[in-house]
């Protein structure tokens, strides 16, 4: 199976980007993670983005806060799927890092989650891999029905509590 | 090859989505266009997006305005990849459509793109089809390259024209 | 008397939709609660909502937080009046919600009240029941002018503290 | 049958209102157009609210834009629902309409709708009149089954249109 | 002298409202502090008004959050010069509150103060009051003085400690 | 009677500030005009300011666009009344000429009214003046009620228009 | 003298930036104009970055639209000062851009001016090289000084035009 | 070696600036602190400013919160490059700050950079110094290697802690 490669701007983007580690191993989806900087260290980040594609990575998740160019660094050096988590920093509540990760130009498209959202991030990556991948897209279909399960029970629960009419 | 299904909500925003159908027709990548509406054709929405993966798509491309629940209304049906394009409205500049589009909760991830970025939402479901599509990919590549060289003449052009120093 | 949903996409919007409850019990008003997500539980939210003017409901609160797409999934299933609370999440203050919950397309109206106002959800659709049911007039008008006498004692509270000249 | 009041702050949201008017019209609900305006007439706008509910008005749209006070100004003097129009200003693209109608204190509730969405004003109130009249229940079923008739068509004229996989 | 009224829309405006009574406490300037919300006690807070000027005062700071409307209602009925103060409420930072009170249409002016600034609209009316009482005006002078040297204090003893240059 | 000055920064305001000087007009009330820039005239603009109280100027109008520091920098030299029209550029919609405006820090304080709200603002300066002038108070009333009569001239026209029922 | 390099992402940012080259011509200061992206081509923006202090620049502007990653990604290989110009795009009216260019991470500077401020950005390099040249110093001090001339002459014709008191 | 300013409009930015002081420091660049106020202290700030250049200043700091009009007064009186910190305020997260530095009127520029970005701005001031400062611009080099080495360690140990495939 394709690895994601997962990379943040700085560690202090691990609590965040920790959700998004979390799925991809409920889900037995290999990964790597990395702290690259878009700003700090271009020259790393590019050259881990090009060998990407023959290092057997299927697409590469990129947080990052404030003036989050990360994910956009990496899609221009890529033509795999790069998918962005803008991180919520100290100011602007993370509407930064949305504007900056979301507004890409015409022909290096980032596929960018809500602010914080990785554990959309690393579905939306096993999503991508589970085009072409039956059992893959049975274990989505599977979590799917779970999480809908969950939903009802607390429904239930509610339902229980609170119905008298 | 897997195809790739545009739906918008309304057959107002078809000069926008006209992007994303160009795109895929210079990869070649088979596609169908649908208006379906997440509030008007609820039932035709969720039936076309159930039948989505066993009818032979690889990804869903969904664009709407204002409070823009296409996508994730579609998301909510399948566990293909959903690719959201926010449609700029007469108010709000499209941050209503950005909004409701890309701060999608846990489980149900939307890939979001510029507003009305039409083209990279193309390029994004190529990427995902070209993970396992080696031919796809080099096309990709090609087309990254003829990009960058477009731009390099228009440096060249811009170049000629301003710098005497 | 008719019935009011109260519809909530997470129990962890509990503490939000309680004002709503306890407004509906302080009036005498028959009420339900149930949580369904639009987006993890598409099928039960639609089905319930297709049902709810035959069950005996007169209007439906739907409260959702960040792409709050709740209130207009349930909107698009009935033509009974529902009505929207933007639930604030943890980034944009509420306005994700807001926008996603407000800016609903021709043809589908969603009542929008403020960010977290459930007590005016639940007035609001009290308000509706009582068009045609004199009681209720009568006791949302004493209600108001309790409110009012509520007001003006803290009123003088506040002039017999400060004021001297 | 119950009337809606229809009250703008100023003629020159006439336009905007109109769809308002049409869609009553269309539903053969009767109705009344004022111009009020929450701070030039605010006694008027105050006698004509407290008399509404006796004069036999079943709610009020309120149009305003800028710092919109009017549907909060009438929603002060009644019980009836109130439904508020924010409607698009030259600056801030009817944000502060939005925010000055929605956010309304606890206990005087504005059922707000989209920037200038005054077709769907119109809808809540036939919807709020319907809870206790099958027949114009009846209508909005039919009206919203033409709305879904209506998607389903241009769907198909832009699936010939488009789709040749 | 005359009087300065500070109304505020609820009782939990006091700790904002606080620094306009010792603003006006320190100048000597007499006022009085009223609780009149412009949604629950409109008659109230207009019969106080529209009597102001004859009972003796020379302006009305009004604060108020949310769909901040007291300090519009209040000029409605008054031609007394009014100041409004935006309260900080839990949702959107004020900014609600402030285009609510600033963005007033043409013909009713409400003096608009920054978030939560009781202390400026205080001085405000003093200034006001001062245009024809030069004892006032002096006494303004002075303030500003002595605001000046204390900021020339905290600068010298900022150059104390870091200028070594 | 006391005199206002206008202070715009630069003569591409007078547009916007034109209204300002025909409400004057229509009151009989003296005035001047003068185009200051808080950057480019720093020194103009102070001296202008310093000598305003004793040049019988009893408030300031200060209209700017953009990082609008003009009605804050007049205030931080004169302790008459400022009024800060901020002036709509071309980016932001007025947002930041409005926050530069209003957000002025405890002791110096900006009576800011709408965006590009020149009447007001000259309005505030007539009832600031007019609360030691009974007959200029008068024709403030005089103007309110000639504006309520319009709006209820208008009001006959649009009931007579469309009110059937 | 050393040499301001002017970027642009895309040779549609040249209307904009056409007032940085007039600014650096009137200054008779030497520059260059390139069109790169960060995102079409990233190697040749770094490459000439990171060569450009030992080839005579002594500072870079960066001129981008959207999510403007450009003077970042140039401040990031290089440790000459870099000026960025947000351009104003479709959507967002360049808070976008803004946001993007100025929420720089520590140890990255860029520094912003305005929404298509690209004057001031041609100023900002010119007072940059003049720390050190004192005839550049005094040609900032003329031009000053005759911008200051120019609002005084329209101060002039303002007040012969309406001031009569 | 030129000096640098920093200057802060209340010592209540102290926590903010202090990062600019230790910058500073950590590359001996000599540094001045003063508090001055565009709005308490305007003439102290504008003798301070003018003087600047022949005082023997490089470049001035200037931090300030709210309607943040301390780096456009500086601006005003000087031609030496000016830097502004937007600080963030209790309201609005800094937004307010940063579009009262930023948005700056043709002929008056200043740099702006990060809410809070004290350290930036310190850093741009060294690059300015560094454009005829040799040493200096090594050291800013060796800054920048360290802190890429710094990423770099913290890559490998997230590396060594999560990659296991």
């Amino acid at each position: 199976m394709k690895k994601i490669a997962i990379v943040m701007g700085s560690d202090s983007d691990l609590p965040v980007v920790q959700k998004a580690i979390d799925t991809l191993e409920s889900f037995g989806v290999p990964y790597e993670v990395h702290v690259f900087s878009a700003h700090r260290t271009p020259l790393e980040a590019a050259e881990f983005t090009k060998g990407a594609r023959k290092n057997g990575f299927g697409a590469i998740i990129a947080a990052a806060g404030m003036a989050a160019h990360l994910a956009g660094a990496i899609a221009a050096n890529t033509t795999l799927p790069v998918v962005g988590i803008p991180v919520c920093g100290t100011s602007f509540l993370g509407l930064d890092a949305l504007l900056s990760t979301v507004q890409m130009p015409s022909g290096i498209p980032v596929a960018t989650v809500a602010v914080n959202g990785a554990a959309n991030a690393a579905l939306l990556c096993i999503e991508m891999l589970a085009i072409e991948d039956e059992a893959l897209a049975r274990a989505l279909e599977e979590k799917r029905a779970k999480d809908t399960k969950a939903v009802l029970e607390k429904n239930k629960g509610v339902e229980a509590l609170y119905n008298k009419f």
